[in-house]
């Protein structure tokens, strides 16, 4: 069984080293061996030790017929989206960890997918090597689920984590975590809340059914937290997580919001701290399930991936476990929810009574419309 | 697709509610209908609603040959082992809940259902509900698992919870939760231990590939913590768990035993509290990850049972996932994990260095060795 790897950066190395490293244990639970024929970068990889599986071009893999397998890890929607694409419509498996491609075009790749009878399969785009795609998809088959809540995001995490510990304003601690290599230079994705937003969306249009798009979904990020909130937070026994929350409402409307929220230490989450990822789940069956683990990096993600190739080669003609159908609308806001809300305003700090809109309640009690405000959790 | 359900207790009776419940759902998820057939117990099932799907003995499930599939929900060894090879060898596919059969049998249930070309599952057997068994096996098929450590024991978890929070003794944590209904009349597998010690037998069968069982494992139960040992705990920032802990030594041997431990309040495990289950997993590629749910009731069990059969249905003529070898050597005791320990000797209470074994420590310290000793983590 030959592969090519599409995309060398980090997820796309680390996937190679771990195929090197664990090749007799990966190969036995597969059932056959797997080999690495081509890895297509923009780079050069002449100086590195992968340089003779080296791809001229993309036709070249596309045109191997030995080449059963893709794993795509070049990220962003260009060019991942077009070759995908073309993989399914060559009947190749296709295996990514490229979260932004599936949460924008997910339902046509696995529609796709399903066309060619080959996978389109995609643990490693939420949570890095947490497992959770799959979780969902077959192990909590059984229920219908009501609601997700996670910190989804190892960047935001540690900087939410690292104010707490250290003190320091949220612009310290983001230069602190761009020094560490935790945060990018260009760190709006992550911190504007894009990248939860994604994540999210994915997690959600696999539990309800239906696509989810990231651009409908009302995403707040962190900027605006302060060390004044970290320090309420602390004092008052909660702490501030950056939160993609799905809910099915009432009504089968399915609500999907990013924001930072004011967590209970009592809540699991609350304890979900530096660049760890925590995912809760509420089934109807099985009541609330966690999931804790490394939600980025190179070899966590690669696990992901490379646990995704071993399926698709057991299951090289069977049924595909994925897929959700077209959108049947856009996800609502959280106006319908009530829950309690953290204000801050000037000095002034609170945590009002559980309420569907904090503006009433804040100008009834001296708070003023333009308070900062978060939601308890 | 027919299926039978063999024992009608907590756990049949609530796979049977699910069906119920969700059956639209399931049966999307399955690709087909699925409809159970037959329901045997011991008890008359005359003033139930499954009245008329009552069998009359086992011979009527086993000589159908519409029963493709059936739920071993029975429990123990005796009749559950000769019904189950039974039924693989007449190639139905079986699904349990039943941890001591798979900890005992599980290699020999497995080599028979490979040999006749069906499943046999158990994602109901450790934790409940929580996904654990199928992310080991699949999504973490690309590493190497160095460790694991679970709270497995929903009811020694209830009872550690209680005692810390209310600072009752044992005894009378023990009475409560039998009034609650999370100990039963007997509860001597729970609190000695022995279903903690199955259910790590099971993980770490799966984990290291060979079959490890319950009797060669060291297991000392929760019966000896005291409200002292609880105080010191929370006074120093720990809780203390039972823990079903194996470790893959250096020279490749499974270290596998089962403890109460001092469990610093800084580790995941130490916030699972009450009836909840967690477990950390240790692997090469994805570093720590943890599964936190429901480790009992009827529901989440039911839930974990239905998805196995959804599983087994969707890939009924595919490959299996699950197997493990025959035993190679009985696991060790962790004689030579060095850590601290905490000693309790009259009202003298301490946290050692370090140590393999705390006894040397202990005499040089001004404790005896006939202290009571928990290892730290």
């Amino acid at each position: 069984m030959k592969i090519a790897v599409l995309g060398f950066g980090v997820v796309g190395s680390g996937v190679a080293e771990l195929f090197d490293k664990n090749c007799a244990s990966i190969a036995r639970k597969a059932g056959q061996d797997l080999k690495i024929k081509y890895i297509l970068d923009i780079r050069s990889l002449a100086d590195t030790p992968w340089r003779d599986k080296a791809a001229c071009d993309f036709e070249q893999i596309l045109l191997d017929p030995d080449v059963c397998l893709v794993i795509e890890t070049i990220g962003g929607l260009n060019p991942a989206y077009d070759y995908t694409k073309r993989c399914l419509m060559a009947k190749k498996h296709v295996v990514t960890s490229n979260k932004e491609l599936v949460a924008t075009h997910g339902e046509e790749l696995l529609t796709l997918a399903h066309a060619n009878n080959v996978n389109y399969l995609f643990e490693a785009s939420v949570g890095g090597g947490i497992p959770i795609i799959r979780p969902i998809s077959q192990c909590l088959a059984a229920n219908n689920i009501d609601e997700i809540c996670g910190i989804l995001n190892g960047t935001t995490n540690y900087i939410l984590t690292s104010m707490g510990e250290t003190g320091v304003d949220f612009d310290e601690a983001l230069t602190q975590a761009q020094a560490k290599g935790y945060a990018e230079a260009n760190p709006a994705a992550d911190i504007q809340g894009h990248d939860t937003c994604r994540k999210i969306c994915i997690l959600a249009s696999l539990s309800f059914g239906h696509h989810i798009y990231p651009d409908k979904v009302q995403t707040q990020g962190i900027e605006q937290i302060t060390s004044q909130d970290i320090q309420y937070a602390k004092e008052n026994n909660f702490a501030i997580k950056l939160i993609g929350r799905a809910k099915r409402l009432d009504n089968q409307t399915a609500c999907v919001y990013v924001a930072p929220h004011m967590v209970k230490n009592s809540n699991v989450l609350a304890n979900v701290s530096d660049v760890f990822n925590g995912i809760t789940i509420n089934g109807d069956a099985i009541g609330e399930v966690m999931f804790y683990g490394r939600g980025a990096g190179a070899m966590p993600t690669a696990s992901a991936v490379v646990a995704d190739v071993i399926d698709a080669v057991k299951h090289f003609h069977a049924h595909k476990y994925l897929s959700w159908e077209k959108s049947t609308g856009d996800p609502v806001p959280p106006n319908d929810i009530a829950t309690p809300w953290y204000l801050r305003d000037g000095n002034k700090q609170t945590i009002t009574p559980t309420l569907t809109d904090w503006k009433p309640w804040a100008s009834e009690n001296g708070f003023s419309e333009a308070a900062f405000a978060m939601r308890v959790l």
